[in-house]
């Protein structure tokens, strides 16, 4: 595919969908590790792509990638948080409102529920969002635990 | 923008560009953290997105998202990795091929080094390849460090 000016579109397709409690964007929780208890959600991955998920088992944590959906247009380049008096740039946040509207969770991976059907906790989307990616979570390369979280710093108990 | 059956698309833009050592896919280290010394990287966002950078001071680690370009069509749903006899569903790898080739690296951010211009280590990608998203790394959120990593244990010394 290609876009008017020749050059390549960078153009996804959604691989199956996420289903949690959250019917819309104002019940998601703030992240989600919040809800107390954490709700177990599902991901269900399109039957086409099953063959793709061969090898997942033994991995206790994943990285998904899943489409926000556009939000306001134009899009703001600085939003001000809820709990912040200040207007922050939105790469420096992980508010939904992006350039390329592309949400990642961190969850923990419960093993399968039927053929397609992942089992999670920590995601914190709206039901139906659409899955594009699932990634291996490495502790190697990932987990960064002594990270310092700049202007979020006072958002950092646990 | 809307595909051919009316579908609202899932359409990317490049907000800037990945600066790396690595010439091509073949160049490229298996993970940003193996050269030694590691290089330090570079991403330079176009200046229309600079405005959102606002804030990113203060976090030493960031995830950035990127494109990886289209692979082999069709394409394969199990691959075999070269240190590994086992062919293993492509959403149980980090390769490159995926049903959407986003990339995903967890860097260490050292500051700007100009407007627009960060400076990074741990990539692993080719020089030029075009950004997607920049997120604030949070530990409370990204970090798993007892995380268990499946048929890539082998792989888990440091």
């Amino acid at each position: 595919m290609r876009d008017g000016r020749g050059s390549p579109m960078m153009a996804l397709r959604p691989i199956g969908r996420l289903r949690t409690p959250w019917a819309s964007c104002a019940d998601c929780p703030r992240n989600g590790r919040l809800p107390q208890p954490v709700p177990e959600c599902r991901v269900e991955v399109d039957a086409a792509w099953w063959p793709a998920l061969a090898g997942l088992d033994g991995f206790s944590h994943l990285i998904l990638l899943y489409w926000l959906g556009p939000g306001p247009d134009p899009m703001p380049l600085r939003i001000t948080p809820r709990f912040d008096g200040l207007a922050r740039g939105v790469l420096a946040t992980r508010a939904p409102v992006r350039p390329n509207p592309i949400g990642l969770s961190v969850v923990a991976f419960a093993g399968f529920a039927a053929s397609g059907v992942l089992l999670m906790r920590y995601l914190d989307c709206v039901d139906g969002t659409p899955l594009l990616d699932i990634k291996p979570y490495l502790r190697t390369v990932d987990a960064e635990p002594a990270a310092t979280m700049g202007w979020l710093t006072p958002r950092a108990e646990p």
